[in-house]
């Protein structure tokens, strides 16, 4: 049977939506009160969709013990109580936004899942907007 | 990278469940309480989820900003503080049940949304009862 | 040791404010879209918050299966699925702001607890908006 | 139109993970604190979610009423207030993991939801640990 | 200025009502299906409300730290994932009614707090049913 | 009869935890990951409770749009979307902790509410920290 897990976490970090290539006006036209120079911020919440055969052994698809470290490892440790573009390497050049980040975040837990296994990862940047990414290009 | 992102919405609507076709007794039958006839209500929320490809330069797959006044000119605009049956033309002869309310609230919105995007809506009745449409026939 | 316990119930009625004393532009400035003619609606959430002292050898300080049959009978089988101004006697004359309905479902309930035990009612008509009474005049 | 339609049930359960055919070190390792010999417990919430086209008569996909029976017949009767390794005879030889049980929900729904409808099972074990099965092998 | 500040916590756990001092009838009588033999289980959550001025220095009216600290070490190590009536000394025979763990759990966060500053705990046993204390008697 | 209304606002910002009269250690010390130079953020969501007599013509305590004005004036315009150590004067050299926050909020909105009614701000930094002021000293 191929039942999908699906495991929560969050992290409190500030971010400024800001492309560089643009000039001051432009970045402000398309990000509004997103591009203040200052920045601003959100609690996160992101969960991972593990998809797979679940292990007639265990009961399990996956040990959820296993997910929560690599989502601490690949996500909270890096993000939590951070500011993304300042102090996160991955974003010292790609715009952090909800759909940037939800891809580099499927990126760094796809290497740490087994390949067998589906991942969907859903990022909420507020209850009211939120994004998810499967690895369809 | 294809992704999809999702924007929520809300309104408070009043409605009865009834078709004229039928007698009191059969809409009794069917619809139980929801055919009262003064009518009851709901706080609806509604999430559009549009799914395409990440702008390299915004890093938007769309700006949420226009989804959201779509939400509101749509949505919003025309079903908040209403009675859907009485004051809506769309169910001045179409039954407002949930499922009939998400097909046209994605016929709204899908006028609106770049061809090159898919839709699905999610409409929430009660936080108990929801529904969710994707253009299928 | 006195406890507060505290039970939960939801109804999804319909309403309209409306004053009848006042002409239709004074209700419309005072109630704006609230005054719209054939009504909208919420699904209700109420709180019963009973604080009394624990009985030594129940563990309780009221049986909630009691608390849960006066929700039952006193609000959510007069106001569920009903339109609060057509339907409902106490608000054929009274205006159903959330105000005043907790002051009523508050009396209603008051009658049936224990007058050992203190009595809040909490209502939420949306999320976002709620009212509190606690019987004071 | 063919839309989904959803519906949520909750019960509180008490259950232990355990494989007999391992010793207590392995399932110690393996299953945690999950494993306490004297159990532990949740508030399971389960959606069953249905879809199908929509009848032109009724406007319905089904008959939530009956979806809503099908639930408390063959979910919140048998587990609520239960102990699943110790009550309830689908789990005294199978291991109660979330996975295991949400299949068994989807199997014990699907005989009763019309073979012309699809069926997908939502549990949540708690706020951040949840399965999901749609009856793939 | 005296800020009441508030911290969560929660704890997954099994338990039965049961007062071995009435006979089988009387217990189920007065505790329902709560009283099954095997138990039933809850995700509790626990929140811990600290009233007192705010330091100055820090901002702060205690760390959150040292809170989070205490929850862990009072609840959450002792309750969670347990039996309460048979893993947890205070409950061997005091019935683990939602008033009675509220009291306790009060009563041992209250030798960690510091003396000037006011607590009450409220505990959650589902999302509709919830106590508080203060630590009136 | 005196009744509470309560609304709920929500602001995304981000600040630092940060006492400038110390040095870099004993700031690390206190504040933790907080104390994070380039800042960090939060979905705030902050609840304005007032409590007056019910108005007999109206049946409104006071008129909610105007709650939801004052606080749209003097929470959200000012902090949403903003750091707040950088671009909020309040905070330039008042160290934003939640409590600091919530008696700056409570002061701002104490002046735009009719002095008859009582005042009480909630803050919500995380779902799982927030803060209360009543206008104590």
């Amino acid at each position: 049977m191929r039942v999908k897990v699906s495991r929560k976490a969050h992290f409190n970090a500030a971010h400024r939506l800001h492309n560089s290539a643009w000039n001051a006006e432009k970045n402000r036209e398309v990000f509004g009160k997103c591009n203040n120079e200052n920045g601003h911020g959100h609690n996160y919440e992101v969960i991972a969709h593990v998809t797979g055969q679940i292990d007639p052994e265990s009961g399990y698809v996956m040990d959820m013990k296993d997910l929560k470290s690599f989502m601490v490892e690949e996500i909270e440790d890096r993000y939590d109580h951070k500011n993304l573009n300042l102090d996160v390497p991955e974003f010292a050049s790609l715009n952090p936004t909800a759909e940037n980040m939800v891809v580099i975040i499927w990126q760094r837990l796809r290497r740490r899942i087994d390949p067998k296994h589906e991942l969907i990862v859903t990022l909420y940047e507020t209850e009211r907007n939120y994004v998810e990414y499967n690895g369809d290009e």
